[in-house]
């Protein structure tokens, strides 16, 4: 980290609560946050769309909600039903679990059509795949990637959050590289710092996904004027 | 534990597999085990549903699967419609987890109708409600299981296995007691071994989940003529 940057990491991050336990009044004051600092989205539960679509209406924030989260194992029909239902009650954004047990079986048609199902039930919205790198190998990444792009989906997405590890940078120059600029690649899981959000950056993330958006942005405002991050 | 059981405990046991790797292979395996175990049910992801009903046709071994799993905060809608399928592709019982989230910010009516909404779409097959109760008082616990009762559903249930933690005997105790016969409980996350089980039957747990069914009807073999197992 040797330049500064001077453009707010906000518009890269999708300021972030998926807990069992979110409640609506955090939803709320996560809208009022993600409006004060202008994040490229709210990535919520499915059940606060409504909630945040209503406190977000005109402020260029997007919300985004998740498709069989976190596991992946819901089937294709509930998981087309859900982008559809979100879509219509205002989310902009879908991130959705592959099946990623199917993946690992070896049933590639099947998990690249369920995403290409998705695709077409969120309509112009992006959809932003989550292949959970830490359960697959470096070869399995590789295909991932191909999948996701074959099947038309706008973003491959490292992590749930919810699995052993999360984001790691190698994981994310990986699919970089090999995405090669058809899809973007959200880093998500553990970035908790500006420092996190730098590396991340640096390997080529063109989204980053974080519950720890507030501290990233306090860290940013503390490194403005200090040499602090770049682009590698 | 002074008594011993002579019944094995395969009868109380869903035999369950619920991780995002879950595999089809893995799927047969299990439906093979508790065929020849008479475990009560397999548990397993909505999308090897099918598979299972399959494999387990005529067999007696029920097939459960699970709706807004694990984190409980799809939509309403989504929740009916995950129950409508499970339950036409062959699903014999369904395992739900409440709006945690909804529930915590006192919003009662709403996860009740939920459920109860949940409990029409599941027809004749059992409903068990998850209210994940590591992150309830002792107070919500009691307002959790009279809100079950009333919801029409058939068994609370103690954990989904993906919270900070699965089962505590002093929960189950509670729920026994609150619900006082109007509903089944089923304790289910970290229970691992034979004296595991005997613990929460003893609480008054009529159903358990475990990933390690195999591991406590060995351990109830090489028990089964030692004193070994006492319901309390």
């Amino acid at each position: 980290m040797t330049a500064s940057s001077k453009t707010s990491p906000a518009g890269l991050i999708d300021h972030t609560l998926l807990l069992p336990t979110t409640t609506a009044a955090a939803i709320e004051s996560l809208c009022e946050e993600a409006v004060e600092h202008a994040f490229a989205s709210v990535c919520i539960p499915p059940v606060f769309v409504p909630h945040a679509a209503r406190a977000l209406y005109g402020s260029g924030v997007k919300v985004c909600s998740v498709v069989g989260f976190p596991c992946g194992f819901s089937t294709p029909r509930s998981k087309v039903q859900e982008a559809v239902e979100l879509i219509s009650s205002g989310a902009e954004e879908i991130d959705m679990v592959m099946q990623i047990g199917s993946f690992l079986s070896g049933d590639i048609n099947f998990v690249e059509d369920e995403i290409a199902q998705v695709v077409i039930a969120a309509e112009k919205s992006p959809v932003k795949v989550i292949v959970e790198c830490c359960y697959l190998s470096r070869a399995q990444k590789i295909e991932a990637t191909e999948m996701v792009c074959r099947a038309g989906a706008d973003f491959i997405k490292t992590s749930s959050g919810f699995g052993p590890s999360g984001a790691v940078v190698a994981d994310v120059a990986l699919l970089v590289e090999n995405s090669a600029g058809r899809i973007g690649v959200k880093a998500a899981g553990g970035i908790r710092s500006f420092a996190d959000y730098c590396q991340f950056v640096a390997a080529g993330a063109t989204r980053i996904g974080s519950s720890s958006g507030l501290a990233i942005i306090e860290q940013w405002q503390q490194n403005e004027f200090a040499s602090s991050c770049s682009k590698g």
